[in-house]
């Protein structure tokens, strides 16, 4: 097993090595927050994806795509939306040599962009509930320290999902379903998450509530990697997204919307990887096996043949497979491929030619075994499946060793001085309570948990800045 | 076959409906020359992409994502591509409520953000030949009058591949191989084009040599669908992109672009189209078969439960397939999948479930035929080779009548006033004449024959405009 104590003590740093060296992201593009998306991060990326489109469209979702800037106009319709980010957008404000008439908004996120169409669209009751997508850059002018794939001001790879529904309870289906959606992406990526439920300060700007994702990084903080928002008829009044009624009558839609951005990548390679780099799921590797030769001086030609007949067989069995042939040291090749969290490797050398053996080493425990050459796609993908659960597994263990009971703020507070993630403390309901516990803990509330049930303070609990009887379970973390 | 009047004599007013009722995209978004993207025109769209993919990965260039923002301080390093560009870009100037200390441009093309990235990446002759690509949006404001897909100021989806070489004979070799790549692709969407090599005065800003490649459309106008530029080392000596050579010197690498836009998408369904709407090459058809069950009274259920095994069986071939089950009247789905251009219709009645058949009716032709339930697949795939050869044949006659050799401008403007596409002049060479020929012939020149080769004047032609001794055959058009 792969030690992980940089990944945990020195998280920050660690992050910042593997997404350079493996070849995920070039950080020097001469602009704060934006980043180079680099050939082989983008292929991770693009197979995270490939997951939700196939998620869309299992659930009805249609992909459209959207302009990237808004007018001011558009923009500035939903009260407390504006409020909630004209703080940090892009303005356009010239075009060519002269100013523009009306100044344009680089979106930062699409509700201002698509809701004047959805009025346009929606016409009746047949038309729900309508359901859209689309993944797409936008931009957000952050103050807070930048740091690729986490806090960026250009997220390159945002999805959101839009939709539109006859009544409160449809949009509550809705909701449910992209639980559903999330947890299935989960599996995939072998993330373990809670979600919660925002408090209302914290709410997406003209949500009617919020619910999040987090799953918690190796120094203890959390990440939001999804949310939901159920918008009620927030958006539709002030779009003017009205529907015909089987009645005849006219009512606004319900709005739900759903989110998820690159933070998916940023937790995988956070979450599974160790002091040798990433370790990535076989279900999103771009490549899942490699191959590399260990010729002895005279057994070249017959090693390599050996080993393009098992690249020849791996690829026909749907691996994705590469055979190492680089004019590097086996050792180099290793390194090289740990770090970039192949998840099986393939050695190769003259006693296996002889033997007709292969040796399979697993990316996440580093271990290795001997198999028959006859047996190697059986147990190619036999690893595949080990490797994606013990990874659910750790990351599962990882996220109930993070999150702790506590009665007072001051045994939260020295839960956070150990970086052990995320309390959970009895909260009477108000506002200024919450409040006052961030501020004492110098932590973020996430919420209470999600579904409600969940939720429930144990009786006699009190809350523990006010002293009153708790309503609620709330959460704390330090967040990115 | 079906009648091409109105495609022909009121192409606009025809292109603009189709794009409208086909559900390509929504020009009704609030921001002039930006569109939004339909579910079925993304889908074609993304269709064509597959492809170009395809052939990137074939021919080694590997997939990068730069951002959309670049700062004013290197988008103005190459002096002939801001000359070029400043005039028309975006500019973004405030972020929140304060000014940017650098202003940034939204990209209308990347060279100028890549290669200050290029300059850190490529440092030996073993890098070389380094090869990218991406497609992503990118921002022109156009002051002309704007069109969707063919004229935007978003255009959404740009391809741009860039390549670095050691010299200029591998650039060279690059822009053979993007040739091929070009024919490759323009065979899976059944168009004929040409390719042209540009004068000096209409070269991309900052090339050493554009080619560009036309079709030409219905009204007889030219599109641009492709362009293919060598650099040089113009912006190699620029941005600073030197690489080690194998002798330990230094040289500055040459550098070629290679774009291709939505603008594919405005050819295929322009040049493919005809009075009912769009014709799509079975290649990039999002749905390849549409099946209609027509059923009388009492034989539904029958009806039906055999349309849905035809359903069955062409997918599980492969085949793109939609069962429509709307409840709407056969011709009205008719109506709306010859408008949307689907390639095959399976047309199934009473008397095919008796009979053991089904009716096939090809798009392009409107064409029937009977064929016996067995002989369904391989006939359907008959169909769609015919339909891709019918189209290709229909098109390359479509560009080669449109295509007219004369010794005149008077001969040239009347092949204008008769919207008959490109003339090809006898041309001396010089600027001025060239220049002079635009103006009398209020049309563009598009440049010479590529390869050179075929580029040369006829022994004793002459210059129209100066009477000397003609070096080159100049196409001229009236473009889009």
């Amino acid at each position: 097993m792969v030690e992980r104590k940089r990944w945990s003590e020195e998280f920050s740093e660690w992050f910042n090595e593997v997404i350079e060296e493996a070849g995920i992201l070039d950080k020097r593009y001469p602009v704060k927050g934006m980043n180079v998306w680099l050939p082989y991060g983008l292929k991770i990326m693009r197979n995270i994806e490939k997951f939700i489109h196939e998620e869309m469209e299992r659930t009805g979702h249609q992909e459209v795509l959207f302009p990237a800037l808004i007018p001011e106009t558009e923009f500035k319709k939903e009260a407390e939306h504006i409020a909630g980010f004209e703080g940090e957008v892009f303005w356009v404000t010239h075009a060519g040599h002269e100013p523009l008439d009306v100044r344009l908004v680089l979106r930062p996120t699409s509700e201002t962009a698509m809701y004047s169409m959805f009025a346009l669209w929606i016409r009746s009751h047949a038309d729900l509930p309508f359901k859209v997508y689309q993944i797409v850059n936008v931009y957000r002018y952050e103050t807070k320290h930048t740091r690729p794939l986490i806090r960026v001001r250009e997220i390159s790879r945002f999805f959101e999902a839009h939709t539109a529904h006859a009544d409160f309870e449809d949009a509550e289906r809705q909701i449910k379903e992209d639980l559903e959606i999330f947890d299935n992406l989960m599996r995939k990526l072998a993330l373990a998450y809670i979600i919660s439920k925002r408090p209302e300060w914290d709410k997406f700007p003209g949500a009617f509530y919020s619910l999040g994702a987090e799953v918690v990084m190796p120094d203890g903080r959390t990440l939001q990697i999804g949310t939901m928002h159920n918008y009620k008829q927030n958006f539709s009044k002030a779009y003017n997204i009205l529907y015909e009624k089987e009645d005849g009558t006219h009512d606004y839609v319900h709005q739900t919307t759903f989110g998820m951005s690159e933070r998916l990548l940023a937790a995988v390679i956070a979450i599974h990887g160790d002091d040798r780099g990433m370790v990535l799921p076989p279900t999103i590797a771009p490549i899942q096996v490699v191959i590399v030769p260990i010729p002895k001086k005279g057994s070249e030609e017959e090693v390599y043949s050996y080993a393009k007949g098992i690249e020849e067989e791996l690829r026909d069995a749907g691996i994705r497979v590469y055979l190492d042939l680089r004019d590097k040291r086996p050792g180099w090749k290793f390194y090289d491929w740990e770090l970039k969290g192949v998840p099986v490797r393939v050695e190769v050398g003259p006693i296996d030619v002889q033997n007709s053996t292969v040796v399979l080493a697993r990316r996440d425990k580093l271990e290795k075994i001997t198999v028959k050459r006859e047996e190697l796609v059986d147990k190619v993908r036999e690893l595949f499946e080990d490797i994606m659960e013990f990874l659910y597994e750790r990351a599962n263990e990882w996220l109930e060793s993070h999150i702790k009971r506590v009665d007072t703020l001051e045994e939260a507070k020295a839960v956070f001085e150990d970086r052990r993630g995320i309390v959970e403390i009895p909260w009477c309901g108000e506002e200024s309570c919450g409040l006052k516990m961030e501020e004492e803990l110098e932590a973020k509330m996430l919420g209470i948990p999600y579904p409600e049930e969940k939720a429930k303070a144990p009786e006699g609990s009190k809350c523990p800045v006010c002293g009153r009887e708790a309503k609620f379970i709330a959460r704390f973390a330090r967040t990115y």
